[in-house]
């Protein structure tokens, strides 16, 4: 990928002819994403992929999948995360619980390329829950390994 | 933020009203971006505006600055990128080489977020290029500390 500076803080990076990202460290960000918004992002797109790979090939139809993440960063320089809570939101039918924290475990120790890449300090807060049409299911803490 | 499931690999996030991604992770991604991609792209962002800054701070006029990055993943899964590959390309009339080491360095050691969180077998190489207006400047690796 390549950035280009655009004014004050401001960068845009193009990826073809079709693909933009406006970057910005603002008050008003406009159509613009931060670095570290940016990162949550990957981040959450990686396990989601992971997740949603892993459950079709367990057979688990799922009909929703949504993940929140939120970042809490340090006080100090340098200001990265110290924890980034992750809540995943399954809708289907008929999921296992057992299938779901199969998924994500998989996906947290060894397919996500993005969590894979993180230092120890950096704590994964894991959560999920499952809406079987019954109305809205109760988040569930990622059980230990 | 929260990344909502489309189809497939394909997952939407939406901050806001104005700022939206879409995710993909296929052949054609249309106007979507992989999570690596985006990865790649915080990372470059976090340290182009560190640097930007810096300089500024350091009273050096910088009229251009691109920054290019390229990730090397691994064979294996997880396939995080076992290398990035960082060129600055600043631009400006009057340009120190030392200052431009200097907002590297703050950034990589001091201040890049992004970079803070990465686990030591992420390698991240670093070369810069400064163009005075004379020609194409030739790269430089980031002196050792």
């Amino acid at each position: 990928v390549i950035l280009k500076h655009v004014a004050g803080l401001k960068f845009n990076v193009k990826l073809g002819e079709e693909r933009k990202i406006e970057l910005d460290s603002a008050k008003e960000m406009g159509h613009a994403f931060s670095p570290m918004e940016l990162f949550l992002i990957a981040l959450a797109g990686c396990t989601a992929m992971d997740v949603q790979w892993i459950m079709d090939r367990q057979r688990q139809k799922v009909d929703r999948l949504e993940i929140s993440a939120l970042g809490t960063r340090r006080d100090e320089d340098p200001a990265y995360y110290k924890i980034v809570e992750l809540e995943y939101t399954l809708a289907g039918p008929n999921i296992r619980m057992g299938a779901v924290e199969r998924a994500i475990r998989l996906s947290k120790d060894k397919y996500c390329s993005v969590i894979a890449m993180l230092k120890g300090d950096v704590k994964i807060d894991i959560k999920y829950r499952i809406l079987d049409g019954a109305g809205a299911g109760q988040f569930h803490t990622l059980a230990k390994a």
